[in-house]
């Protein structure tokens, strides 16, 4: 885009928000010349809401979800079930099994995965603060809720372990067919899992 | 986002995110949540260079092109043929021209289409300006390059009709078949241009 405007501030914006997952150098492009289009008071109040987000928005001090206090909505909540606590990737994990609507236990967000080519190790994870919580005795359930990946299985295996000494029971989701999925275009591996975690009718 | 964060500060910049073209809910929280893992100064960056974007890009005085100076680059590099103008819709498509990497003259930036349903009269675009450069004689062309839609094609019927007294030539760019695609799977309007703009061999 250099080479096309020759203006390094549309450079600038352009190299930050190709780092967006999802977003490559057009997409970028297409953002800054609908942002230009707008005007300085789109501008302003986008600048205004990026300097909210980052002086008020931090994580919770127990669970390491998303907040706008000490604690986050759900550890702030009392009707939450305080003894089951659900182990994730991420905030954005959390809120897809909030949508789902069924769970309403505690969270625990780990910051990602092992994933040690990355540099990624336990160290990395907020793992102290899980063991410190379930070291506290009042929880009885782990939910393993990391993703169907090879890190994610690998970070899941982890917390298991340090989860299974403290705790009564530790789970994990269980894999098989998604809803509203075909068998015929499904992979072998999630119907390995939906065979070999089959259930009685 | 609300229901499930809770958070003032990330639902109001979903809601601004969510303006970009291509980019949904889900997109939006996506990158709220790259940026928060990126944390503090992956977000100045970000404000940082939407601040100076803010202040230092503004549109050409002659062309309308983005610019950080009175003339955009193209208007002020000499090496470019002044004698003919091609006039777009938006800067985006002055990049795409760019891109291909053949065209040598000028431009003029429209600054959008004639759409009376969105309000977009001749008096919203830098129709005046065009007809003023045009009007100092220097000009022997005008090549109109909105886009193949229908809005697209009211807008150039409109500038050749205002060109044509005042310059020698003005051409249109070429309809017809896209590189690389395949005649099966062309739409009907595509091939009826390509079949009335056929060309000897």
């Amino acid at each position: 885009m250099t080479a096309m405007t020759g203006l390094p501030s549309v450079e600038r914006v352009v190299s930050l928000f190709v780092r967006f997952p999802g977003v490559g150098r057009k997409s970028a492009q297409r953002m800054i010349h609908h942002l230009l289009r707008q005007g300085p008071e789109e501008m302003d109040q986008l600048i205004r809401s990026l300097e909210a987000l980052r002086r008020n928005v931090r994580a919770c001090r127990v669970c390491f979800n998303l907040a706008e206090a000490e604690l986050c909505r759900i550890c702030a909540d009392p009707k939450r079930e305080p003894d089951v606590i659900c182990v994730l990737e991420e905030a954005a994990d959390l809120m897809a099994i909030e949508r789902a609507g069924l769970y309403r236990g505690l969270y625990h967000v780990l910051g990602g995965r092992l994933s040690p080519l990355d540099g990624m190790g336990p160290e990395e994870l907020h793992l102290d603060a899980l063991e410190r919580r379930l070291r506290e005795g009042q929880v009885r359930e782990v939910v393993v809720a990391t993703n169907p990946t090879v890190e994610g299985e690998a970070t899941a295996h982890y917390v298991a372990q340090l989860a299974q000494p403290l705790v009564a029971k530790v789970t994990r989701l269980a894999y098989g067919l998604p809803m509203g999925g075909e068998l015929e275009y499904l992979d072998e591996s999630t119907l390995y899992q939906a065979l070999a975690g089959r259930r009685d009718y």
